[in-house]
């Protein structure tokens, strides 16, 4: 999604130039031909696919959205499975009709619903806690805290946390929360903050250009946690979307090395 | 600043005439004449002022910011006193070229240097934590929590919390932190979360036009802190100010019987 202009073949392509060897999938991109097919593009050009994203959305007004959501999160986990991609990321979602405490309690009884499935095809569900600026119509699990607490109802065999540098970085429990999570962060994705922000979506900054201390949360992940895996770089910009792929590229490589 | 068109003078006939008996005074309202003039004009339509609004913004780079800052702290606890405000509302601050702890170090010994003062003139600083989409460049205190660990280390004799529902409503520690809070909680301020937010300052509901459980909070702060004080309605919206505000002021009052 950070170079969203490019489809999954140049992706790919460029990617591997570059020696950046992995990517997070978004679902999108796997339209229009089979699993098997988009599996060959990954593999054709050494490309990982470190995540599936993404499924979740639990909360519910009725039964059919209940069961939609079920069937959803089941494809996601077999197209992760058939992609090689070690976990599916969970946007938990909200709905504004609901009151915060039922919102919470579908999405715990959702995830609940899924790690057998998950068990089954050795997928990992990896729940990301989103900034409580979406916690309206987007995801309810908004801490780390939250998330520490639905792994200890649902347990940690096939459910781990997908931290955010963009959700997390400005709560005050974070080293406290990473502390009691452990093992369980199975997932970071960097990006920085701008100061003024523009849209609430999509104008997230590359690491450095705003007040994030990206590397300072690495460090917390790696020391308090024993953190050790994929980092992510994950930038939604219109502006940056907007210039040239190539060059962003190469900046977003210089920005990851100087602050991450 | 509900009523952003109307000046002071206004604000307090259509608020006394439709029996709304406070106003939380934004300190813009009191420029252009000395201070006895305009609680004159509060006095004589028999409103009381709830809260002066705001001072704060402790962060610092240099010895400059921190004494002008220090300085309009204390203007502002002069302000409220002859007001007969019994409270200014601290919106804290914070500068992205810091660390979110030096940010909030500053906060710290910023409000720690202002309690005599407070005590001095019978004002109370009311810490008022923002939402953290606000935690870059406006405030670096962003749950009740942290406002309870401040006040742990300041004392609470002249430092309490200013509790708005806009800033708070989503923390999924808020009813322990309100329960440890008690008695700290000096101000409850009502208005609503829009689905979807067009605009992060100036985009928020009338009570019952968003997701926000008013009620609920209003409930939980008079059965767990003992709240028994006043209720503020503070909506920043484009839409509802653009609006005609005399037919506004009886939305407010029906919004708030209704839904607070």
């Amino acid at each position: 999604m950070t170079t969203k202009p490019w489809d999954l073949e140049t992706t790919c392509q460029k990617y591997a130039a570059a020696g950046v060897p992995g990517v997070g999938l978004w679902r999108q991109w796997l339209e229009g031909r089979t699993l098997n097919e988009s599996r060959r593009i990954l593999d054709d050009h050494g490309i990982q696919a470190v995540s599936l994203v993404r499924s979740g959305f639990y909360p519910y007004l009725n039964q059919a959205e209940k069961q939609n959501a079920f069937d959803d999160n089941i494809r996601a986990l077999d197209e992760a499975a058939a992609m090689g991609a070690p976990q599916v990321v969970l946007v938990c979602g909200a709905k504004p009709e609901l009151s915060l405490s039922e919102n919470r309690r579908h999405i715990t009884e959702g995830i609940a619903s899924l790690t057998e499935y998950a068990s089954k095809v050795g997928v990992k569900l990896a729940i990301e806690p989103l900034h409580p600026m979406y916690a309206d119509c987007r995801s309810a699990v908004n801490t780390i805290g939250q998330c520490n607490d639905i792994i200890d109802q649902v347990g940690e065999a096939w459910v781990g946390i997908a931290a955010d540098v963009y959700h997390i970085w400005w709560d005050p429990d974070l080293e406290k929360s990473v502390k009691r999570a452990g093992k369980r962060i199975i997932a970071l994705h960097v990006c920085d903050w701008m100061t003024p922000t523009s849209d609430m979506l999509n104008d997230r900054g590359l690491m450095g250009e705003g007040c994030i201390d990206n590397r300072g949360i690495r460090e917390l992940l790696e020391g308090s946690a024993g953190y050790t895996d994929w980092i992510e770089v994950e930038v939604f910009s219109t502006r940056h979307w907007a210039s040239d792929q190539d060059a962003y590229l190469q900046r977003i490589i210089e920005s990851y090395k100087q602050n991450v």
